[in-house]
């Protein structure tokens, strides 16, 4: 049994957990960024209470709301001068995977002298800025891992960096703060941890105890897909759905993510496609593909989902999905060559060659 | 659903583990107090393999071999003034829970001034030396715990120092350190980890998430019973005894134990009884108790450990524990009244009274 396994960050999760855990603020620094997209963390009340915490400590800050979907390396490298010039000594972070992995890098950036072109590069990260995270949506699992994933405009994709500086010091889970998210949002990041989980389990890296963490999230996720696709979503289910997903990043934290996410990153670069919606397009085309080799496997997926067969699935998922975006043969074939410069193409447990990814893409979009 | 999760402690296991990550040693200093007990680190080949590796790094070190079953408080204070005295600056334990958990008072001891009076107080911990743990038993789970239990004279028992600093920085893994262990002590150390598992499952403390890592215990544990039965054990269930001994420590880390623990510490105390076998010996006492009022509870309990009735339960553990020690009705009330002064008493998800513990203790020893 070969196995390792490494997760520093703490996970406080409950009702009112800013508010009841509010002198944590205080641990951290003096001065805090506070870095956000447009709305989330105004609209969820995240931000208030966040506000309200650091004043009963006296602790200054700067709101730096400016992170739009799929960060850009500009957009991080503003982010660290902002907090330059106003003397930040922590982060916070409010919001989805967006703001989630921004902040890892401006807390980075902030403390590192690094150019753009090495913005990508791991080791030039030798310190960071403390950083409290708190999600406003229940998929990316970024407050429990160590990847920061950007834009990357020269290889026209999202690419990772990964360095265990980046695990965050707290994260804060409160249902409440996803009590507002619309339908689309909802689904789109809870497919997205599912992804995770699953795409961790079915990965060359999978270990017992990363085994631990993937399979309860996929079992946790599976008991609300009625509820999901009902948008039905009361203070518990929500709970189950935030708690999954974490759970889903200590798994992913442990093995990275494989040929899903790697063929759902050109969807969103090249067709703005949402990421979890762009996964969740994609995923049983990987399961079809893994079943050939370890039915086994599959089985006890299909165990954890409670379903019965991948064709069950495979409806589950397209009934959350609904209709199909419009895709060709020529943007197929530029997407799987794309795909196959990533390396977690080979952290799948199926070898996949070009073609491979050239047929499970068609196999969505052209069939 | 509220919950908490921390444990940051780098946990890697695997053969020759040591040897593999040698460069891991480099990390945390130039000069390794190295705490262990008389024989098990030599014997087990571990003090050799870590020998081996600091020599690689020009990494000098002290070894402090003095460590006895259930520590004193004067042996951690003589392990803090060699440290001192030799200019450590990091600590290395190898052995079982004893080396561990004065490791953790070590390292801590040298770093604060605390006098004897205080050494059980651990708001006057501030600082500590980086730890990497080698456990050479696989029961105690200390290696992924922020608990040092020493012996406390004053009190007539066993207490613990909880501190987030005593999570060890690094836990190095190998089954093969336990080859050479004992029938006796191989299976109290594995009834030690399984009622880590089972009292943090049954704890007013259990969450979501402590209890992933206490029935994934349970259930390794519980496919060893007949291997230990028989003391035959492969590589294979070293490890799964050894991994399932880390997941219970992670459990307890998040709920500690409860009145098993408490109830085993005066039978160590006062009747020199193996902490693992003083355990287990009131372990199914609490069961009962538990069955008359959570039956939903031990039904989980016993589906994990894949048994049908408590009655079954008993038997497997009465015959891995042989022949009872003869224990007085005097005895027992000493040891009841003493229990009864633990906190860990009320962590128990049933209400206890001094009378029901001497009933407890009066099924396991005057029946």
């Amino acid at each position: 049994m070969d196995l390792s396994y490494y997760m520093p960050t703490k996970l406080l999760m409950g009702e009112n957990v800013v508010e009841k855990n509010k002198s944590i603020f205080s641990i951290y620094g003096k001065s805090a960024l506070i870095v956000t997209g447009k709305n989330s963390a105004k609209s969820s009340g995240a931000l208030d209470d966040v506000i309200n915490a650091l004043n009963s400590y006296k602790i200054s800050y700067t709101v730096f709301d400016k992170i739009m979907p799929n960060p850009t390396v500009d957009v991080v490298y503003l982010g660290a001068s902002v907090a330059k010039e106003n003397n930040c000594d922590f982060v916070i972070a409010i919001g989805g995977g967006s703001p989630m992995d921004a902040a890892k890098a401006i807390s980075a950036l902030t403390k590192n002298n690094v150019s753009k072109e090495d913005v990508f590069n791991s080791s030039k990260y030798h310190d960071i800025m403390p950083m409290i995270f708190i999600p406003t949506t229940a998929g990316t699992g970024s407050e429990v891992t160590q990847y920061s994933i950007l834009t990357d405009d020269k290889n026209e994709t999202k690419t990772s960096i990964a360095s265990t500086l980046f695990f965050p010091n707290v994260a804060l889970l409160d249902a409440k703060y996803m009590k507002n998210l619309g339908r689309a949002t909802t689904i789109n990041t809870a497919i997205d941890a599912l992804c995770h989980a699953i795409e961790s389990y079915l990965s060359k890296r999978n270990t017992s105890v990363s085994e631990i963490f993937s399979l309860e999230a996929i079992r946790l996720i599976a008991k609300e897909f009625n509820n999901l696709k009902k948008y039905d979503l009361d203070y518990n289910s929500r709970s189950n759905l935030l708690y999954a997903s974490s759970l889903a990043g200590i798994a992913i934290a442990h093995t990275s993510t494989v040929v899903v996410h790697v063929m759902g990153y050109p969807l969103t670069y090249y067709r703005d496609i949402d990421h979890g919606r762009a996964n969740g397009l994609v995923l049983l085309q990987y399961l079809y593909k893994v079943n050939e080799s370890y039915p086994d496997k599959i089985n006890r997926l299909l165990e954890a989902l409670n379903l019965t067969s991948l064709k069950e699935f495979d409806n589950v998922i397209s009934s959350l999905l609904g209709e199909k975006e419009n895709v060709s043969l020529d943007e197929i074939k530029k997407f799987a060559s794309n795909s196959m410069k990533k390396k977690n193409v080979s952290n799948s447990i199926v070898e996949l060659t070009e073609n491979d990814l050239i047929d499970m893409y068609s196999n969505v979009f052209l069939k």
